[in-house]
């Protein structure tokens, strides 16, 4: 099976790229496609030990930068490493597709090269939300701040295929994210979006509150995307303060620090389970193909961590289960 | 300086209200008028000394309960606590009010019975939120869940004069929750609200992420009710979360218990800075009338503290600053 990664995008790139690649490579066993200037890529290549390892390298001379408009950046650079990346998936040259740069751009360019899965009438951006038992899905965390009510249910759907093909979740709960737990609560939005669960082949378990998410009363967590990338920046951002303020507090007094350096490893394993890198990537559901956005800051553990989770949604056939089961309904969540 | 407490709301009403009610007093030398069944309020305060305190009662028979209709309940409960404290409040009898009910009940009584404040439209629950640097306060956290644009003007000027005159704030940084920072991005509501923030007498510093609002980027945060509702709520469960796996983590192994005991009390420091309780209640603005509604599951403490930013407010004069602010801006910010 071979991954194509966009080798120019990420705050960190192309270092942290390429290197992810090469962990991947040989952790993975699988064949990575590197895209972007052949130049940049050869001469990140050579600082690693890349014997025996599958790696190629398809150039794209072009470059999207992070702040570039979605839109416009697909119109005029049709040979950057996201619409090549892109090309060779949709002509199935490659099994999945991994890029750490803009994601608005990546979203577009999906849109176009891949295609919309028949019956969904949005794609979404998904990502693994560590929980207090272990993780959930929250879907949409930015492709689309505004949503109508059909949507959220074929996101339901689709973050429900996610969790059965990619880690092996039995019959997940898929939980509608709302300000109170009663039926009677939610905004317009929710309201109107309840009843469209009812279509989908979905473990429905109604609303869950923003308390419910780290407890994980949910598998999957559905909402529009301006509210959910909120929640997912909130959550970084909380998790990183409360870490500072624990290290500044730790660290006062010999005793004190003696015995946090005691038990660094303790919150090495909680920062651990906390660390989006440990997934990497966030899936773009809904698109014709296996394709995953990583996060701008992406290191190259990030990287190589995406790879693995793109290769699972593309061994599991995350693609095709979701335009089985969303092809079911046609007609029947179909927005107004 | 009177303050009226319900003393029949809360998961831990009377006991722990009227516990609160007692040691505010005392803390904080006002006089605080115990609303609710007189026999009840009686019973409890038998517990306490109470000798030299200024505490009265005043009867209401009727109790609202967590789960019921607020219009309903206002409706059919007119000798409830909540709205016979409210009325106190309205014929100037005290000069706040708090509650630690039914937040749906209060603000429905607090609406009809206090009325709202011209030039504002919606009322909004604000909460103080801690950040790196020291608090913000998140304005609207529930009171409505669909806004229209200039709504969120109207509550980015409520919050600001809040912090001003309750936290000597000094020129309150004002920001839009949105998910991203540039002026292109943002939901439709988002995009339509900022233009109102030009003819609002804030220091409007445009779009903030979810991310900072923890680290402090703005002394208000100004959101819709259902995404101010659902971060919230997000955020006390990471809270809660985040403790609960370090205390997992740290206690496993001996060394590690004597390590962790000997960091109870930074633990104890940081808890403390993170705790809802501090400020006990969320200041229901844009009534005419100092009301706030304390967390349903309010301690003692959480009581007093409420009181005491109860007081604050009222002398510091917030619903009078608002009524001149608002007051010179009616129809520049009007909704459609």
């Amino acid at each position: 099976m071979k991954i194509a990664l966009d080798v120019m995008g990420g705050d960190r790139a192309p270092g942290e790229i390429v290197a992810g690649a090469v962990e991947g490579a040989r952790e993975h066993k699988l064949e990575i496609v590197l895209v972007g200037r052949r130049s940049v890529v050869e001469v990140e290549l050579a600082r690693h030990d890349t014997n025996g390892l599958a790696l190629s390298i398809v150039d794209a001379p072009e470059v999207v930068s992070m702040n570039e408009s979605p839109a416009a950046s697909f119109r005029a650079k049709r040979n950057s490493s996201i619409a090549v990346g892109l090309g060779l998936l949709r002509d199935r040259e490659v099994a999945g597709f991994v890029s750490a740069g803009n994601s608005g751009a990546v979203m577009a360019a999906a849109l176009f090269l891949l295609g919309r899965i028949k019956g969904i009438e949005r794609p979404a951006l998904a990502t693994v939300f560590p929980t207090l038992p272990g993780k959930c899905l929250l879907i949409d965390v930015g492709a689309n701040a505004d949503c109508k009510p059909p949507y959220l249910a074929q996101f339901g759907l689709m973050g429900s295929v996610y969790m059965e093909k990619v880690f092996g979740c039995h019959h997940p709960k898929v939980g509608l994210l709302s300000n109170g737990e009663e039926d009677s609560k939610g905004n317009l939005l929710v309201q109107e979006a309840r009843p469209f669960f009812q279509s989908v082949p979905v473990n429905f378990v109604g609303n869950v509150e923003g308390k419910d998410i780290p407890y994980g009363l949910a598998d999957v967590v559905v909402t529009d995307g301006f509210t959910g990338n909120v929640a997912l920046k909130l959550s970084e951002g909380i998790g990183e303060v409360l870490f500072q303020l624990l290290r500044e507090e730790l660290t006062k007094g010999l005793l004190s620090q003696a015995a946090a350096a005691a038990l660094r490893p303790a919150f090495r394993r909680v920062r651990q389970r906390l660390d989006y890198q440990e997934y990497g990537g966030a899936p773009l559901l809904g698109v014709e193909g296996a394709c995953s956005i990583a996060h701008g800051r992406s290191s190259a553990k990030a990287i190589k961590n995406a790879i693995r989770v793109t290769r699972q949604a593309a061994e599991g056939g995350v693609v095709a289960a979701i335009a089985e089961r969303a092809g079911r309904l046609v007609g029947a969540t179909r927005g107004t």
